[in-house]
């Protein structure tokens, strides 16, 4: 066995799982930002969305995304992994379908499973902006269609050998490819669904509908931080030293900068270091690292997340001036810090970091072209994926509906949806009058609680 | 040093840590799937099980299971690892008492300890399926009493080279040498201890009784994922390449199926797709993929996945039917997966997967062979262990005695067995009544709460 | 590229991951441990703290700590990481500014960001001692001067070449390189603060404050054994097999038989197992083997552990008679058992476990000299620690204030300090009697939540 290989998968696939675990973040943040009525719902969307993803990327998205085809979808082994393996680790069988993703020697399953750990993240992402009044099947079905048709369409385009790597667009590990795809994907929903019920009310003001659970929010920032040394130095897929030790400090470097400048900007402008804020800050700062992460030096990388920082307060309050509702602020830390990072990388890459790959970026000498590849690149994967989304969004809407009835949005989804509850022993806000009136009343407590 | 070694040994402790990790699993998805009154107990079992499973398998457990011996029972080196060390790496000292184990390179200390956390999880499933009635003293002296004598004995018999072994009986990573055994065991516990007071009334109805915190359960559900891509991939035991990479993906497809199957089985059966099954799902996908996981294609994994999510569902129904009351649904997910997945190996093993092993199945042309080595191994190893388990239940129920008093048992076993609260900060439906009593009577509320 | 370098840079990598996740840890015990009113403040804290050590440790913490330079502190490629990289991974660039590191080969960013997971773990510590009453700009600034100037220059004695490495000091992993240090900056911490308010009264009698959330406890102390495994078996930075085996089992061994001591003392002493010193016991166990893991076996790794679970139940009681309000008893979990494990490696280590490094200690036949270095490595960190943070924390005083107002931390620190609420759809014991008041008037409740 070539130990080379051996160590390269057991990096692929050790990182994989970290980024799997990412699930369970988005599961934890999305439900402690939401109201406790909606738990149950929440968890239960992001626990089948993975499930979802891995038979949608399993069934047609990996080979829309790696098969060899045109410049704008794969074609050839697209169907349920069928193309031949073109690793290295399996011999003879080298030449293959696959042949964008065939510069790691991992064995072809690794590279599926690291794969589809990143198109499931994009999945998750739509789920937090479309939260609390979603119908569970349309989240299904929309989850289905995006990891099976739309990510792995502009996937192609960058990653799998497609028009915008031929223009020279770069992103290291998905500021667009997973994260701004998600985003815009959430936008198109968020749109289409419409805001919450008594958020945004008719004389104009706006009413704070704060989470339920910040101990759940916490752990699953905490998650995704941890997640995203997956994320990140795992997309070398191959245990290159140098490298992934490099890529591990820029990530952290702009996880640390993002908390810190969000903290600060909502300190100052909100008056209170909100803890809502330092987490979505720590996101935005790894959302801006993504792409750029293996192509900036750490001083670059502590400032992009800084800006980050500042950028996801300030989205933040922007998308509710506008009455764009997005529970968790999924679209702030998303599809605004997706796209930051990908400019970014083109102001802050630097020839000498990563020879032979991006150039210098425009702050170190090399000009406006990477800049402006990466500008391409934004403006027409947002293009695409939000007039994709949006046409998945309305033939749901026009077929199995989207929206749950107003009743169920007030009385919480979890009983109209599941006919569970999140926490049937604890006395509630909602629940309170009701049950202090029974027991006024003389009604005995269930005695099995 | 040899890179092979300490690629191996990296892969295993790795996965053996992920492995480790899924007791925090158990712990967060039993603890959510009960009541809070009993939260601190459970905490307590699911946190102390491991530690005892730690002296217990040190003891006599690893030396029983892998020990050179009888086809019944390992002798040599049979306590406190007090044989010499079988691995290539210790040089000279190669020959050794654990000649069952010796196929694996890595350091005997690294075989030790991912043995530990296999026996930890055996005695994790118990702990669910006898929550909210059981002793503390009596779940701590029966864990002991399992991960020392039982576990090893029946695992002596298929991976320490004895005589299920010999027969010609699979199971890689453990669906019945790990996962039925606990259930069998948590199966002899619940009819020893009886269902909980309140749940089977005298008018034959069944009284539903949901867990108090469905947020913990998903993050438990979460993690018990993650860690299975120790428990499966890393029962290689080596940095394999392409066997760690097909185990991942063929574990997570059935996770997946798992989870869709229960969810739409549930959905059609109950009406409304139950959160609760949704996870259950999950698990019975694991638990029914671990023996196949390396013989199997990844669309006989979905199948057995699928087929795991239908059949956790019905036996959670039946199960209940038959007044077997196993508050988390451990026995549905673990005993009668445990089988399937044993039994799936039969029908569905490939010998183009892992040539040299163990031949084809039923359904793809291998005969009945194997599918009877495989149903001898699922029998004798139920019996055993019903049996085994029994005996120490009932030596336990006539010393210390296994179940708490009645009223112990209705004001909770936090208070009861450790004087702890799990919440005091919140007011739950049991302690509203008093509270508000006591608040409108005047009593001042403690200031410093 | 050397298989050698690359195998270490996986396995620094990995298990400093681990060690980062130990933040999360940290965050759910500090949190589940304290009253629901100032779980916001601490999840803040615990959360910036990692970005803030980030930064301090990258400024200068990371120079002082391993640059070439004097006995007490480094003084080469102070700045910004600034010395050139003294890694075999980089070739030509091998001679570098941090000889005291270049025993191992992994690249200068993955030693980096190895040491700087530690150096975030002595500031974590801090935040529990001081939890419930500390102004959170002061915990900051207090964890930005302890992580840039104290824990580096302690550092550098034992791990950078200083005078106590000379002098024949060993602490494999950071018994009090990291707990000692973090525990005695707790000490200063807690007693320039002062008890919380309530904690102990004008009668001579201590009013108990029981922890809100002992589920988030547990998990919380679950991710912090599983950090443990990167913690110690990494502090090897390398993937040699033999010895990270070996550290991974003692290291669970002693958490194992810290659980099981501190669990039975608690039964004996308080009447009852408690969830909470089960938990502490198992930290205890833990730091008490983080200075001796590689050089005793797996029996005295057991001893040293249960002795710590002992001393762990005793100093809870004890610091409380004396008044020292630890919320989540960090001191005497860090400090105490910092001490223990430190003087435990004079006691226990054993040449042939790892050969040419401790010698023997005084058990087993080496004389009093390794105890002896042992001892005055304890005590001149304790002095020199101690006498800094206070330093520090009454300069803090003097300007931003150290400690919130009586009326804040009665109502709770995160409205005062954040403006959050963590459960803000719960009802608890403070908010119940005012929601009733305004629910029997006949106030609506809000429709949205």
């Amino acid at each position: 066995m070539d130990p080379k290989i051996a160590a390269d998968t057991i990096w692929t696939l050790f990182t994989a799982m970290l980024v799997f675990f990412m699930n369970a973040g988005f599961g934890c943040l999305e439900t402690g930002f939401a109201r406790q009525k909606n738990a149950v719902n929440i968890l239960s969307k992001n626990f089948i969305v993975f499930a979802i993803s891995s038979v949608a990327f399993w069934w047609v998205g990996w080979g829309l995304m790696f098969g060899n085809g045109t410049p704008f979808a794969g074609a050839e082994g697209l169907w349920m992994l069928g193309g031949a393996d073109n690793s290295p680790a399996t011999g003879d069988a080298y030449q293959g379908a696959y042949s964008a993703i065939g510069w790691t020697g991992v064995p072809l399953l690794a590279k599926f499973f690291f794969q589809l750990v990143f198109a499931g993240t994009a999945a998750t992402i739509v789920s937090g902006a479309v939260a609390e009044r979603i119908k569970y099947l349309a989240f299904i079905l929309f989850s289905f269609l995006l990891v099976a048709f739309i990510y792995p369409v502009t996937g192609h385009w960058i990653w799998g050998g497609g028009w915008l790597a031929s223009r020279g667009m770069w992103d290291f590990a998905g500021s667009t490819v997973v994260h701004s795809v998600g985003g815009w994907a959430a936008l198109a929903g968020a749109l289409w669904l419409g805001p919450r019920f008594g958020k945004y009310r008719k004389d104009g003001t706006i009413s704070p509908i704060p989470g339920h659970n910040l101990g759940l929010a916490t752990i699953g920032c905490f998650i995704l931080w941890l997640g995203w040394f997956g994320f990140n130095p795992g997309s070398t897929m191959a245990a290159d030293p140098g490298a992934i030790a490099h890529i591990c400090v820029t990530t952290n470097s702009a996880a640390a900068a993002g908390i810190l400048g969000a903290t600060l900007y909502s300190w100052l402008r909100l008056g209170k270091p909100d803890l809502g804020m330092t987490l979505n800050g720590c996101l935005a700062g790894l959302v801006a690292i993504t792409a750029p992460c293996a192509f900036v030096s750490v001083g670059s990388a502590l400032l992009i997340g800084l800006v980050a920082g500042f950028l996801v307060v300030e989205a933040v309050i922007r998308f509710d001036r506008i009455r764009v509702d997005d529970p968790v602020g999924a679209i702030s830390v998303h599809l605004v810090n997706g796209i930051w990072g990908t400019l970014a990388l083109g102001l802050f890459a630097q020839e000498a970091i990563t020879p032979g790959t991006t150039g210098n970026g425009l702050f170190f000498g090399g000009g406006t072209g990477l800049l402006t590849a990466q500008a391409i690149g934004v403006a027409s994967v947002g293009a695409f994926v939000f007039l994709a989304a949006s046409i998945f969004w309305l033939i749901l809407k026009a077929t199995v509906g989207i929206r749950v009835s107003l009743q169920e949005e007030i009385e919480g989804l979890d009983i109209g949806e599941h006919g569970n509850s999140a926490y049937p022993d604890f006395v509630t806000r909602r629940t309170l009058p009701v049950l202090v009136e029974s027991s006024s009343a003389g009604a005995a407590q269930p005695a099995t609680r």
